[in-house]
């Protein structure tokens, strides 16, 4: 179905998509685009993509889809680097960790051809990034998310569920501002309060004395801890409103938990954790099944 | 060296530390006692114990070590019981994370014999309890902390330190008030902002949405929250004071983070995170050299 792909940023995200095509009977020809020289030839090394183009008009050429796979903040530039190379036939689709901001650089970008434009989240990554992070199998079985607007055409949404589901995802449409604010919840809050976590502690006198008897615990909830600076501050800017409103919400759960501690409610709790673990447990089962 | 052990509390803890021994030249007989006749029986079935006593003047009768794994809150009840039966020769210790508490009720129950008392605190366990899920490599390559008084008995000090180096254990000692300070905040924490955040998330009306897609970095942020409510129930009220304290530093260092978002900072934001994910991927590394 697809004869060529053009990938805006060949890291862990992008690549991954490219070596997950190259498994195919009929694999298209990968097309990247980035602003870094060097990721770029380990992209070319790694076989992620078959050539590297510096000239937009010439990538963009007989295009049936671009990926912007790249920091979210570089989204709008590149529309705009895009636009006046971009036939009624190409597909454009990202793989932001943000929607609504996404849907309006498109639709201010894009124009008339924002119908072009299917807004995506692929819910999968890792803490490590670049070109040699990037695996085949990254999204198998992991949930790909896509965010249509009212205009967006029909084809334009099935040719992007179809480039995911090439990839072994399954794929669920929402609106923006709902996506946001379910991953504001599940997802943004949770690296925000990881990284809190251990900027509170790296930055004490005894950080040294605390960071060797940290164990199992502090390695799973600081995990995420060890995520792309750059990529979370964009984030965390992006999907601003929905994350403070998250970001008050917990700490007015982590202030009734702390009351409870303060006044011995030994009951309160109990009940609070065993409440919490059995909610857990029950959601971990059903990621297994 | 050892030719008898007792155990109270034949779970994850107890359980893995019985594991290791069995696998010595010599090891020693293991009798256990606990409060679920269930948990003693699935013990003996398992080959974690030689023998399950209910008398514990029987159990105690020539005994070189007794081993305290049941939930801190059985402690001092534990410790009155042992009392009546216990002989010079026969060294004391336990396996709680909570070391200031379980000193003073040391103090308190065994008299003069608490020089034969030794607080143990071995850092290793996981979200599952009970015999079933004891391992006799556990404890290999894992921190365990001793927390003496000025009173012990070196020799005391001694057997419990070798206990552990039977297990593989790397054995450390510490004021029980630096203990509880450190694992206040590289355990405790991190623990009851786990238990906060699936509560938060849990008690909503579009739990389930939440829910179906949080993914990889929601299940590790959230594995520590599966862990024993009863357990932590007693931790948190055990070790209230340095948790109260970590608790409200960290709902500033929240705070803080906030207020970076709240102004748009996005320097402020990008030093935070590239801080923390540096510390965070240095810690990571530590931990495997």
């Amino acid at each position: 179905m697809f004869k060529k792909i053009v990938i805006f940023g060949v890291g862990l995200i992008g690549g991954s998509v490219a070596l997950a095509l190259k498994k195919l009977p009929n694999p298209p020809q990968i097309v990247g685009v980035g602003r870094s020289e060097l990721s770029l030839q380990e992209a070319l090394t790694l076989g992620l993509i078959d050539h590297a183009e510096t000239d937009i008009a010439s990538a963009l050429q007989n295009a049936d889809l671009v990926l912007i796979a790249a920091p979210v903040a570089q989204t709008p530039a590149i529309l705009k680097a895009i636009r006046p190379h971009l036939s009624a036939q190409t597909v454009i689709t990202d793989a932001g960790s943000t929607k609504s901001d996404v849907m309006a650089y498109a639709q201010a970008e894009l124009g008339q051809q924002f119908n072009q434009f299917v807004g995506g989240h692929p819910i999968a990554g890792a803490e490590k990034s670049g070109p040699g992070a990037a695996m085949a199998d990254l999204y198998v079985g992991k949930n790909v998310i896509l965010t249509p607007a009212a205009v967006t055409g029909p084809e334009a949404v099935q040719k992007v569920a179809t480039l995911w589901h090439h990839c072994g995802a399954l794929v669920s449409n929402m609106r923006p501002e709902e996506h946001d604010s379910v991953f504001a919840a599940v997802s943004h809050l949770p690296h925000l309060l990881a990284f809190a976590l251990v900027e509170d502690l790296a930055k004490r006198n005894n950080a040294e004395l605390l960071f060797k008897f940290a164990a199992s615990g502090f390695r799973d909830f600081t995990r995420i801890a060890g995520s792309h600076p750059e990529m979370w501050r964009d984030i965390a800017l992006a999907n601003k409103q929905a994350l403070l409103q998250e970001l008050n919400m917990y700490q007015q759960a982590v202030s009734e938990m702390t009351a409870l501690l303060e006044n011995n409610d030994d009951k309160g709790l109990f009940d609070l954790f065993e409440h919490a673990s059995e909610a857990r447990n029950a959601w971990a089962k059903s990621k297994t099944q």
